[in-house]
C-alpha cells in the first residue's frame, strides 16, 4: 500500500510523486436525479460538476491543473444536449484556470458526469482537516443559508420576494468555488484545517472537529440576508437553513488565534471576506451560543446517501 | 491550454509534472445496464471496471500506481452489496500491483462505477497509437472470439458444448490486462504504436492505422479454438467473432520489423504471447488476405453510445 500522505476521508487524496511533492487528485460524481433540480440547465449542471470538484482542491489550498471527464448519458439526450455538457465543463475549468485533458463517455440511465481533478502541491502545504487547536478562530468565507431556500424554491412553490428571488435561485444555478481564497489563505500558513462547506455548515463543523479531536462554540452564525427574509416569510428557522442546507461551496477553516489578521487580510487582497464565527475548544461537542444560552449543533449534514 | 503531451483520443492522458515526467491519468466508466450482463457478479463487476482501465495503462506501457473510485449506487443495493463491490475493486487493483486512494459514493438510478487511475512515466517512453510505419509487424498478445461468443451465451440461449462454457462464459466475467505484456513490450522500445482492444479488434487496428497513418493487411486473424467451435455450432462466422467482438483487453500493436524477436522475446520472458497476424502498409484501409483474396476489415466495433 506504501504511503498515505493525506488520510483516507480528507477532501482530496494524494500520491508522492517523489521529491516532497504530492500529485493531488480528486473524484466526484454528480447524478441527475438527485444533483440537479428542475430549472437547472445541463450547461449549469455541468459547470456545478466542476465546481463541486474544484471547491475540495480550494479547501486544501491546492491548484487545480487538469481535469478528465467520465460522461453517462442517456439515450434521450440530443447531440446539441452533449455540447452543452462538453461547454459547462469546459467554462467551469476555465474560471478556475484548469483544462480538460481528457475523458470517456458512455450510456447510462441517469445523467452522470463524474469527474476526477489532478494537481500538484508541496507534501508541507496541504490544509488537511486535522490540525485545528483548542484556541483557534474558526471562520468561514461567506454567508450560509441561500442554497437551501434556493433549492426549496426550484422544487417546491413557497413563497418568495421578487427583489431576493433571483439571489437564492443563483446560489444553486451557479455556485462558486472559492479557490482564490482557499490559495491565498494556503500561502498565509495560519490555517491549521480546513475543508468546504458542500454537505453543509454543521457536518464541516463536525468533520474538522472529529478529524482533529477538538469542540468548537459558535457564537457568531453566519446567515444570509436573504436567507433571513426567506424564512421570515415561510415561517422557516433560518440557523436550520445556514447549520444544514448544504450544497455550498464555503470554505470553514480554523486559524492561530495570534495570526488571525494575516489570514484576514490575505482573503481581504484577493477580493473575498474571511468571517469568524467561534473558537475551537479543548472539549468535544459542538455547541452554538446565543443569548447567552448554549445548544448543540447537531451533526446532521446534507447527504443524498449514506453507506 | 499549456501542453497536451499525449493527444486528446489516445489511450490515457497526460500532465507534464516537469523534469520530462507525465502524470498519467485514465478515467473510464462501467455502468450496470450496458456493462453488466446476466451473470455477472458485482464483485466481478467491480474487478473488470478496474481491469478496463488498467488495459489502456498496458497499451501505453505505464505502471498503474493508484485508484480513485466514484460509486453511483442505486437504493435498492444492501451494505452487503457494496462492500462486494469494495472487495472486488480492491482485488483488481491488487492484481496489477496498485491500491484504492479514495473515492466517493452517491445515489444513481443505475449501477455506476467510475475509475479514476494514475501512475507516472517518463515522457519520452509513453507508446502512443501515432507511432506505426508501414512495414512494421503487426501483432497482438492473445487470441480473439471467446468473449463475443461468451456474452452471446450470457446474454441468449444459445447452443454451447459443456467442455468449452465456462472459458467462453469467463472470458466476459474474468478478463485480465495484458500489464506484465505491456510493460516488458515497453522496456524494449522497438514497439511503435499500440492500443488496447476493448472496442473489439477491427475498431483497434482503424484507430492505430488513423493516428499512424497507414494502412494494415492482416494474413493470420488470431481467432480463439473455442471461438471457431462455438461458431460452427451455432453457425456463426468466427472471424466476425473475432474482428467485432469487443471486450477483449488484449493489446494490439506494432513492431520494427527487424527487431521483432526482440519484442517476441520480452513477451516470453513474462509468461505471455505474441501473435503477429499483419504488417502496416503505406496505401490507407485495413485488409484482410485470405486464399489470395483480398476484403476490407471494416470500422465497425463494440461501443455501446457514440456521440
Amino acid at each position: 500500500m506504501g504511503e498515505m500522505p493525506i488520510p483516507f476521508g480528507d477532501d482530496v487524496s494524494a500520491f508522492n510523486i517523489g521529491n516532497g511533492r504530492l500529485a493531488i487528485l480528486k473524484t466526484d460524481m454528480l447524478v441527475g436525479k438527485t444533483d440537479v433540480p428542475e430549472g437547472m440547465s445541463l450547461w449549469q449542471a455541468a459547470r456545478k460538476a466542476v465546481v463541486m470538484n474544484i471547491s475540495d482542491f480550494a479547501a486544501k489550498g491546492v491548484k487545480p491543473d487538469v481535469l478528465l471527464v467520465s460522461l453517462g448519458l442517456p439515450r434521450k439526450l440530443k447531440v446539441t444536449d452533449i455540447e452543452e455538457i462538453g461547454r459547462g465543463l469546459n467554462a467551469g475549468v476555465r474560471e478556475y484556470g484548469a483544462y480538460v485533458i481528457g475523458g470517456d463517455t458512455g450510456e447510462a440511465s441517469d445523467l452522470v458526469i463524474s469527474l476526477s481533478l489532478f494537481g500538484l502541491a508541496k507534501k508541507s502545504e496541504v490544509t488537511l482537516r486535522s490540525g485545528a487547536r483548542p484556541g483557534d478562530v474558526v471562520a468561514v468565507t461567506g454567508l450560509f443559508g441561500r442554497t437551501c431556500a434556493g433549492l426549496k424554491i426550484l422544487l417546491n412553490s413557497v413563497k418568495v420576494p421578487k427583489e431576493i428571488r433571483n439571489v437564492l435561485v443563483e446560489s444553486i444555478l451557479m455556485p462558486h468555488a472559492r479557490l482564490k481564497e482557499g490559495l491565498a489563505l494556503n500561502r498565509t500558513g495560519v490555517v491549521t484545517a480546513a475543508i468546504d462547506s458542500s454537505d453543509g455548515l454543521a457536518w464541516s463543523l463536525h468533520e474538522i472537529a472529529g478529524a482533529s479531536n477538538v469542540g468548537f462554540l459558535i457564537n457568531r452564525l453566519p446567515i444570509a440576508d436573504e436567507a433571513k427574509r426567506f424564512s421570515e416569510i415561510n415561517k422557516l428557522d433560518s440557523a436550520e437553513l445556514a447549520l444544514y442546507g448544504g450544497e455550498e461551496y464555503e470554505l470553514v477553516l480554523t486559524v492561530k488565534p495570534r495570526l488571525w489578521s494575516r489570514a484576514e487580510e490575505a482573503v481581504r487582497e484577493v477580493g473575498g471576506t474571511l468571517l469568524p464565527i467561534g473558537k475551537a475548544t479543548a472539549e468535544r461537542g459542538i455547541l452554538r451560543e446565543m443569548d447567552g444560552k448554549k445548544c448543540v449543533i447537531e451533526p446532521r449534514g446534507y447527504e443524498h446517501f449514506k453507506t
